[in-house]
């Protein structure tokens, strides 16, 4: 079926949204561990990470300022350090509740039944329970005025993952760190890998590697 | 096991581009459709797109101006227009395929063997075999100083989707469309459906939907 620019525009605004949430593909779904200025950890849940770049080691996520996670963006621009936590299939409900929208006196990690974790150097929380975890440092804050979201951009400071899943290749097999994708606004999926591919030349087709 | 921000900095260049793509967790991966100003078609493969809002409806990702499909940015910027095709398992390694860094003279669509495909009132290039695919306006363009690299914001103007694959909600079934999701710079997988989680509230825990 095909739906139209029109038809998209006059759409009831929930199933908009659950519809354009769905067209992005499957994606990167987090927790993002923070403690405000006056020390309260606060979580949250996005499925809007996204590679910007390795050297230096970069990622991005939008904010919706009018959304449950808005105590992410101050503590963040508070406090410039924010932990990174995969998410695994025994914690996606956990993960799932953290977007209810709690009270800024409700640490969401007690709320949501899961375990502060503190690494050596830094003050931010991170999810004992996950098992593939890194924290950033806020870099930038860009202001996206098309709809009035926010984009932070944070450089990826200490990375702790189990030993077995980092390949000779410097890659991460985060199917085999149990990590677990999303789809819209509340689908959650295993994976099951298909193959890796060789680098792509022209005068080839890939292979499996 | 935990790596320091001090052996992040130290790594060797591919080595690092290969564990810090992996963090991001699953991303989406998809196929990006393009015409140039002289009509030539192009396609490139992206992994770094990204929900922004849905009302208005849109989708950013992140383009590196030294990577193969610079030839996106341009024919974006020259012509406003651009399809973005999800991936199934029987065209993924013709659209990994797509990253290998073909003349501007060769169509990505003929080198890699997927169809051109076009509908009603838009000039850019489907791909033909894929399942699920809709087409953008180009919005924006923001330069992110931190590392050259360029964010392209767009406003999703059609959508072609499997009449079965769209639920009452607006929820749509990208599993049961076939798309898979990548990991890493090379990974490709495919998804099993753990659960929908309902609407989270403070006062309850969520449940299967």
């Amino acid at each position: 079926m095909i739906i139209s620019a029109q038809q998209l525009n006059e759409m009831e605004t929930r199933y908009r949204a659950s519809l354009i949430n769905s067209l992005g593909g499957f994606k990167s779904v987090v927790l993002i561990g923070t403690k405000s200025a006056q020390n309260k950890t606060n979580l949250a849940i996005f499925n809007s990470l996204f590679h910007i770049g390795a050297n230096p080691p970069l990622c991005g996520f939008i904010v919706r300022p009018d959304a449950s996670p808005r105590h992410t963006l101050q503590n963040i621009l508070d406090t410039n350090f924010y932990t990174i936590n995969h998410i695994h299939d025994g914690i996606y409900k956990n993960a799932h509740q953290a977007s209810a929208r709690y009270d800024a006196d409700v640490s969401e990690f007690e709320a949501v039944k899961l375990t502060e974790e503190y690494f050596e150097g830094y003050d931010a929380p991170f999810v004992h329970e996950s098992h593939l975890k890194f924290i950033c440092e806020f870099k930038q804050k860009i202001d996206l005025e098309i709809n009035g979201t926010i984009m932070i951009i944070g450089q990826i400071q200490e990375i702790i993952l189990p030993d077995h899943c980092l390949g000779k290749d410097g890659f991460v097999d985060i199917e085999l760190a149990e990590t677990i994708t999303c789809s819209g606004l509340d689908s959650y999926h295993s994976t099951k890998k298909i193959g890796r591919l060789s680098y792509a030349k022209t005068h080839k087709w890939p292979e499996n590697i």
